[in-house]
């Protein structure tokens, strides 16, 4: 299965999109996107953050999608409308209002989404004025406008999308960068399809997809207010697609997202892929991942070309799955470093000076295994996050 | 109560210390350390890292102490002797043998400690001729020099030190640096007392110590596979504490040396002390206090004087504790900058330029309340991480 990543939102018929500078981005780029469903269909499946404080956006696309199908979301950069209080509420409502006037439909049918500095309300004027100008701009050619205009501290657009030797095809866009951490859902993701997939389907399919690549990405753990991650549906293509191409379309689809999301993680020298492998169970697998992804001093050693298996070994060592700490391989680059509770090849026997790195443990307590995907600590990181606020 | 930085392991009567080159560390700097208690009492208590990866030494200590009393202990920086399989067993057996041939003792009554970096063997030549060289120049001033002889990255020696009026007295010393997060023990400490306390009672002194300090700090999230905090009580004093004074003095030395660690941990420029009120628990105090601890974000936005309180938030809203998130507040250096859920006093109002942070929060859940010590996160600790192994 081909996913293709110059593919993006406007890739499937009958979605339009745009990206225009509202003026909320100091630096004048853009910041302001839409993403229109012009049906037929209005099928939608959506996941949020878990984390407990929800940014106003994401309170009100909630609301709005219990109340049926659709049309539009208007994504914004500049400012994340979260711990705004009321009335960030009230601005995420008209943010939704002003472009359903715009396109002649009900608010409910908008969602809205944003990005950038939490606890800081937005320029509704600047906002408002952006909407209209985005909304006279949507075109069926507006997928990468829409991308640029979503990115905060990233430095590329992330998209990708599939065409189906059927007939149908499904694009995405999402953007991250920092507080890079899910669970459910993550960034701000919208995924676009002309297929015709039932609505009762849709909320399947994309749990499924999301657990498989959204879940695993895990830069720097810590999980934002505002992650949202949308499906729109409208079958366009008239073409009822085979349930399993399907998944396996935008399963590849959200992976790639994923991967695109840790490449250009904040800082980011290195992607490593963390496969945890004979594991007792997904859960255990997923543990021991996540405590090594969320090493600082592992996550620095990567970043100094270190091969520092003893950081692993010490991140693994507080996590409660099953396994026997003598009997446990690690294998860098596919070096074995560590194996049968023992020191294994020289440091020096691994070479760290690509960017991707793969780094393998086998617990030898089952028969499950769970990647995590994350990047190394550098300086950038720190830079990125110290000296701007975000 | 006086606690004082000046004092250390040798300050009670009738313990000896030293500390010297063993030629582990390349830079030639002290690497070598004995502490030895000569009586009457040998009466010890420990606390030991929870990390399933324990390292030789803390497997033979804890081996040892079954045993019954405890005449002295062996520390080495330049080397964890952890993750070294059963050679690192023996080794680290071999230097409670090497020591107690000195001191005539049995080796049983003599714990080891080791910390530098994990999975390379000790040159066991150096380290049998280091402690030959230390058994020599044990003295009843040498607490400085074992002080000394315990750093990794420390820039620091940590030591402190209580006098009771009654006519006893209390010492101890600290390493830290890096891989800086408890689970009731952490780093290695060595503290003496002349007191005369019951064996039966000395666990349960150092565990209520330990509780409210060391258990407190956490400076990278990371455990290590070696900590050991160990309490020697020789009675050498003749006098009986009381026990409240006593319990004061253990805990004043205890958060004494934390807080000296925090404020020593790699790349710190920013101590911060998170203080959780009205929780509904101990535990829920500690768990938010710990997901905050634990935000590379916001650490990152202390290193750059940034009141980033959007970042506080969202590590709490990760918590599983008991609160609504609309009626939190939070205070960075007591300016209220978020209060009953909306945003408070502007982030200028804040003034982060000093070495000390106070974050308070308030859940308004309950009676409860838990204090994190921890430091921000910044380009230094990125260098010493990145670029040296340990």
């Amino acid at each position: 299965m081909k996913i293709d990543t110059t593919l993006g939102v406007t890739t499937p018929e009958s979605f339009l999109a745009s990206g225009v500078s509202a003026g909320l981005k100091t630096s004048g780029d853009k910041d302001l996107a839409l993403v229109v469903n012009q049906g037929p269909a209005d099928h939608v499946a959506a996941v949020f953050t878990t984390n407990r404080f929800q940014a106003a956006p994401v309170v009100w696309s909630k609301q709005a999608m219990e109340q049926g199908g659709v049309r539009a979301i208007v994504l914004n950069s500049g400012g994340a409308n979260a711990c705004t209080g009321p009335q960030g509420l009230a601005d995420a409502q008209m943010m939704a209002e002003t472009l359903a006037t715009q396109l002649g439909c009900e608010p409910t049918e908008v969602l809205v989404a944003s990005t950038g500095l939490i606890g800081v309300l937005l320029d509704m004027d600047k906002v408002s004025a952006g909407i209209a100008t985005a909304a006279d701009k949507l075109s069926d050619f507006g997928g990468d406008d829409a991308a640029h205009a979503i990115m905060t501290t990233d430095t590329v657009t992330k998209q990708a999308g599939y065409v189906s030797p059927a007939g149908w095809s499904i694009g995405g866009m999402a953007k991250g960068a920092g507080m890079l951490a899910p669970a459910l859902a993550t960034m701000l993701v919208v995924i676009t399809t002309d297929a015709d997939v039932p609505q009762d389907q849709l909320p399947t399919h994309l749990k499924k997809a999301t657990s498989i690549s959204f879940d695993s990405a895990d830069s720097d753990g810590c999980m934002s207010t505002n992650d949202t991650v949308v499906l729109l549906a409208n079958g366009a293509s008239g073409i009822k697609p085979d349930p399993k191409e399907f998944q396996e379309a935008l399963d590849g689809v959200c992976v790639s997202l994923a991967k695109q999301l840790i490449a250009d993680a904040e800082g980011a020298e290195h992607a490593i892929t963390i496969l945890v492998e004979e594991a007792a169970s997904d859960n255990d697998a997923l543990e021991v991942a996540r405590s090594i992804a969320r090493s600082n001093l592992f996550k620095c050693a990567i970043a100094g070309n270190d091969p520092n298996w003893g950081r692993v070994l010490a991140s693994m060592g507080t996590a409660s799955a099953t396994f026997n700490p003598d009997e446990v391989d690690v294998y860098i680059n596919e070096v074995g470093v560590f194996v049968d509770g023992a020191p294994g090849a020289p440091r020096a026997s691994v070479d760290l000076s690509g960017f991707d790195v793969s780094l393998r443990v086998n617990l030898h307590a089952g028969g499950h295994s769970q990647v995590v995907w994350t990047n190394d600590l550098t300086h950038g990181y720190v830079s990125e996050n110290a000296d701007y606020s975000s």
